[in-house]
């Protein structure tokens, strides 16, 4: 079974919005079997949005959309819905009791453009979306379906979640992903000790090379035809051959792996950031049940704060730099003595586009890892961007904690 | 002029990456005069990507693909390519020439596989990516256009800027966006008082209404007919009627609109983070030159953190709790005099999905600014989900940094 995703607004086509819906809805589909056929983003026009369900109509049934849902006069989904699918606006009391109930305490909100959500195409199926005003909408056509949703993430996380797709039929065929994931290869040796392996999948199994910040995900795909037991087989060969270089036999994010890890020993751990300026902490406490092993974290920028707080040498500053051996070392164990957690990590480099050297150029980064059996050191070269290089550096720290503490 | 983007790949498919190069190409596209009309995510397969190429030559004169272009296996974009334009490949002594001295140093990249990456198509224009193995290329049919670059983000960027973009004929019509943001009004109340500007726009000026994290940008559009002073008179009226709410008259995200107001003034800012753990240090580094007034932060998670490096009073922990006006007070002026700076932000909330009482339902933010002339506490209730209430409350800590710097 096949699904297509369109997404409206202009503000997708002229790069106000980067387009994270799309990515979330397809892996919720994959689990539950359906197919992403296509990914479609259009401008707010009748035009645009008519054409492109009419072409995604004749290559699937089930097509789902985001965006245009809103009160204002920019947001023009809902009738062209209408339109679409040849009925008209009535008003719903059920909604309209819901969003008065819904803002209540706001009578700013509850205006007369705001009545506007309460009336609803007379043909679809309204389904709730209790947190928001803008309503859902399921139409059937035939063997077709098209759902409605608002472009506002959590709005449409919670509708997809709770009422599109425990209403999508569950298909008879499966879908199977299986990933691991490999650090320390170039892609392409990576493929060719693999050679062997791709030429003997079945012709329905396919593998995928995806690299990113210095870690290989390997992607085992099927649909339909494999068996869960047939896949199992696959990957364990698939494990087998990239033992030297997995850190992984599941495509969770390394922070939810390193995450998990300490909470099974019951280990802490807090950081200390230069160049990595606080994103190394967020990536540790971005999940549910971090305070149960991160505990906290100082962000080192200014070299006061390196002295000051964290009690670097001003000597060692001076002699070896801030982007040095002795200042991660020092930065590290005191971080770790400070906030009397079992493992620490600290990260200082030259993130650019300023401050490169010919002996340190943009990119090189120093990092450290205090445990309680000692510290280890070690330099990178991480890229040349900005934002490449801070990404690059805490994938590379949270690696070599994992390497540590399994 | 109008192109669309056709990006490739199965993972975007599968939810396994966020597409973000076609929000960035997007942008830049509309700064250069072209309009995107459609962005179109396709799987590795030469069927998708033939159908999606005809049917995109049917609506535009510029193509625009992304990815596929990997050493592996599942990287068919080339080969497809070739076929679509009726061509064949043949080696390119200058790409091998650039692939072997990038990966002079690497003999394990200089493996079989890269050496597949110097084939390339006859009839295309081959342009140089130097970040990269993949070649960028450029087709020509009458007045059609396609370029076909690689999907990781950094090689795509500098693609766009040194080789695509400079080669895509200039429009002679203009793409005006003229963005202001505003906070603290629901969408629909700033409709209705927009109402009337909205009906007397002329009929080729459009405006839309991008409301994120408690902050709406409001976007006047105009393709092609609109001159610039007609545009920047409309621009002016909106500024106007939305001056009780007005925080800026740019598009520039918050934390750089505070950048430059602290750089303006020679100010510094620390921060110390619980609930947003981070986040607001890592934003307030992201862009370049931020070593100029960011100093760093104290990521005080745990409540020990709080006392030992913040120097929080037990009392107070104990007494008001760490989600408190008294706690936040005493973070923010703690983390002020302990990094020297002139401003400091502090924030403690309740993030979930656990942890929230009656009083303090998950949601919960206190924060606190400390300022040379004194420090003001406040709370918000910032909605629901970890994610969003923690995007909220730094984009809300910024808001009123900016307030309070103005």
């Amino acid at each position: 079974m096949r699904a297509e995703i369109i997404t409206i607004g202009d503000e997708l086509l002229i790069g106000q919005v980067v387009d994270t819906n799309s990515a979330w809805m397809a892996e919720r589909l994959n689990e539950v079997g359906i197919e992403l056929y296509q990914i479609t983003s259009v401008h707010d026009t009748r035009e645009h949005i008519i054409a492109a369900l009419d072409e995604a109509f004749r290559r699937v049934d089930i097509v789902l959309t985001t965006g245009g849902l809103g009160p204002t006069n920019d947001d023009i989904t809902k009738q062209v819905l209408c339109d679409y699918f040849g009925t008209h606006l009535i008003e719903s009391a059920s909604v309209r009791a819901h969003i008065e109930q819904l803002y209540a305490e706001r009578p700013d909100v509850l205006n007369r453009l705001t009545a506007t959500q309460w009336l609803v195409p007379e043909s679809a199926e309204i389904l709730p979306n209790r947190v928001g005003s803008a309503p859902l909408m399921l139409f059937r056509q035939g063997s077709q379906l098209l759902a409605a949703m608002p472009g506002v993430p959590y709005e449409m996380k919670i509708a997809m979640e709770e009422q599109i797709l425990p209403r999508l039929a569950r298909p008879t065929e499966h879908i199977i992903h299986k990933t691991l994931q490999v650090n320390g290869i170039p892609e392409s040796a990576l493929a060719i000790l693999l050679e062997d392996f791709e030429r003997n999948m079945p012709p329905y199994v396919r593998l995928a090379y995806l690299p990113k910040d210095g870690v290989i995900r390997l992607r085992l795909s099927a649909y339909g035809r494999a068996t869960e037991d047939e896949m199992q087989t696959l990957f364990d060969q698939l494990r087998h051959l990239t033992r030297d270089y997995r850190i992984a036999d599941t495509d969770e994010p390394i922070e939810v792996l390193v995450a998990k890890r300490l909470k099974e020993t019951g280990a802490t751990i807090a950081t200390a950031e230069s160049c990595t300026g606080g994103k190394l902490a967020a990536l540790l406490n971005r999940h549910p049940g971090s305070s149960a092993f991160y505990m906290g974290s100082v962000v080192a920028y200014d070299n006061a704060v390196k002295r000051n707080v964290l009690g670097v040498r001003a000597d060692d500053l001076d002699q070896y730099g801030a982007v040095s051996e002795p200042v991660v070392r020092q930065m590290a164990e005191s971080v770790r003595a400070l906030m009397h957690t079992d493992y620490a990590i600290a990260t200082s480099g030259i993130a650019g586009p300023d401050g490169g050297t010919p002996d340190k150029p943009v990119g090189t980064v120093w990092m450290a890892w205090a445990t309680p059996h000692g510290t280890t050191a070690r330099c990178f070269r991480l890229g040349k961007l900005r934002e490449q290089i801070t990404d690059r550096a805490c994938t590379a720290a949270l690696i070599n904690l994992l390497k540590i503490i399994q």
